[in-house]
């Protein structure tokens, strides 16, 4: 029956769940779901660019199956995360009549995985839901683990809810589909499990990098030791009161960075985080708990995967350093007026730090704006 | 220091909570706060009419323990509980620079418990927040047990969060400024208690009924009692998948009538409520399950309390029974297409009924719809 490459199970409790990833997934999605699910009726929330190139697959597979179902599609984009597009798409499960059994389907990328997530985690006070993750950046990263959410006039992701798939379904072949752009801005999220604590597995990206944009099998692979290491940390902490800040690393610079930009194309998700961890060791070196190569290692990757590693990469003006900080400070990792940054001893050694210094964070920003483009 | 004449205890783990029931609580509340939760700051939500009334009293109290606050001030009414006015208390939230350590309080009846509860829950993933209640409504139901939400097109209640309060402080003197109808809307809900599974509550209720009007010692013991039935239901049932349904007697009906009355001031919540318990029986009756001379009992003691017990008594042109029957199915409680009400053998007790037969309730209604006003 269906081609499954690799399974990680997500073992918490009575929350627990698959991640099925392989070939094609999508097709045999009827199969699977019948089984798990037996007599559920599903809405698939997705949006316009993966409803021209994906969702034929699904409904074919879920027609074949018998399953019944409907559609509410959203523009793409991150401006999709807001309050007006939450209320479209928790409405449209209402209208359809969907009950408290009933599956919502997320299929697309982290912005389509966040918004159909809190809207099953909201609707009828909550109801099941199935990821079905269509880029790089989804299937590694914001479709495992639970995290849903909007963003906010005053920063992102600063609204939703703590709501765990029952299933994630990540089928390689969607990621063909995916402009090099997008892909190489989900490889950051890839690097950044080598870099919180496992060395090892940095080294072998840097190995196997062409073959991992090329598609190769060692694609499937990254993507399954990517699932595996995040399942790890949110059994161990499902509500990010501790380790599970790890997987900010990069991320409050990037999101202070992205928040700049406007979320816009200036500045893709991963893009953010790539020069954000490029930030957060350079950063570390600084204050003499890191080696001062390793930010330039890393760069080098990231830079040969197609992703800006320095503030000058950006395009257009960025804002003052001042509106960054401010960014930083609003950003929800804050806790009682203290900066909480993800800083690292090394590649593979990073922490948490919860005193850091808000003055020395904006006089190391202030350097590294007058830094050239990468080279 | 602090006057608490009733301590309910909610033993849910580690989201287990105390209700402090008191004359003078919202006066006792900043320290009360200052001892329980150290170094927080707090987020006001509220309505017009009860900014005006116990606004001043709750900041005093607070100025006075040297707690930072900001308030938040909806309009009043059913109609608050909206999308809208859901983003307003949590953009003011956020806009506040609340951070995840700090609290939300709910000060108000049930629509202020269920909007700024289901803010708290969604507000940076989740806060922690104190109900403060001051309708009879809410002391004894909807600020206990961690329901929270907002109302739908498609329905009441449709869309919210499960999100416990870490707190619940219901002061008895702001029942005062209630004007008669609303006391006995929300008495309503203290009836119902009785006639779940507890026949010498409401036989204790029919002697006592005058006392706690007026507001003796009966009342505050009414109110304990109510919390302590509903606690020991939340406790055994936290998220609604059994018994916790019980306490949905008379809703059903109820959410039904409140739709089509348009949630306005034709017909308050409690009041939707009584009549529903009246049909609950009065349908259980014509089932052959419970005794024909209960629901005219349980019409008396509501009637005596001022509030409506027949389709009759509603104000205004009602809806066609087919409209009547599409809000029951659209009503949360469905369960894969069947109608599940909540049906009774008797006082004391009701039961859950999974399969009841939609045609037989649509031929009781049109023949209730044929009744005189309540005599």
């Amino acid at each position: 029956m269906a081609d499954i490459a690799h399974t990680v199970h997500v073992a918490l409790g009575d929350r627990a769940y698959d991640i099925l990833i392989g070939d094609s997934l999508l097709d045999d999605a009827g199969a699977i779901l019948a089984e798990r699910f037996p007599g559920r009726r599903y809405g698939i929330i997705t949006d316009d660019n993966v409803a021209r190139a994906q969702l034929p697959r699904l409904l074919k597979s879920l027609d074949a199956a018998g399953l019944g179902h409907t559609e509410i599609v959203l523009p793409a984009g991150e401006a999709t995360k807001s309050w007006a597009y939450l209320g479209q798409a928790v409405e449209g499960i209402l209208a359809a009549r969907l009950e408290r059994g009933d599956l919502v389907i997320a299929l697309g990328g982290g912005v389509i995985g966040d918004l159909a997530g809190f809207a099953a985690a909201i609707a009828r006070r909550g109801m099941d839901f199935v990821q079905m993750p269509t880029s790089l950046l989804a299937q590694v990263d914001s479709s495992v683990g639970g995290k849903t959410g909007i963003n906010s006039p005053h920063g992102k992701n600063l609204i939703g809810a703590f709501h765990q798939p029952r299933l994630v379904l990540a089928d390689l072949s969607t990621l063909d589909t995916l402009d090099a752009r997008q892909f190489a801005s989900g490889y950051a999220e890839v690097v950044k499990y080598g870099l919180i604590d496992d060395e090892d597995f940095f080294f072998w990206l840097e190995e196997h990098q062409a073959e991992i944009f090329a598609g190769g099998p060692a694609r499937g692979e990254a993507i399954a030791r990517c699932c595996a290491h995040k399942a790890r940390v949110v059994i161990e902490d499902e509500k990010e009161l501790g380790v599970r800040a790890l997987l900010n690393l990069g991320h409050t610079f990037g999101h202070a960075l992205e928040k700049d930009t406007g979320y816009s194309d200036r500045l893709l998700h991963g893009e953010g985080v790539a020069i954000g961890m490029v930030l957060a060791h350079g950063f570390s070196a600084r204050l003499g708990l890191a080696p001062s190569q390793d930010s330039g290692r890393i760069a080098q990757h990231l830079k040969k995967s197609g992703l800006p590693t320095t503030l000058a990469d950006i395009p257009g003006k960025l804002g003052s350093t001042e509106t960054l900080m401010a960014a930083i400070a609003q950003d929800k990792k804050v806790s009682r007026g203290a900066l909480t940054f993800i800083l690292t001893r090394g590649i593979g050694q990073a922490f948490i730090e919860k005193n850091v210094d808000g003055a020395a964070v904006a006089e190391f920003l202030n350097e590294m704006r007058a830094l050239p483009l990468s080279p």
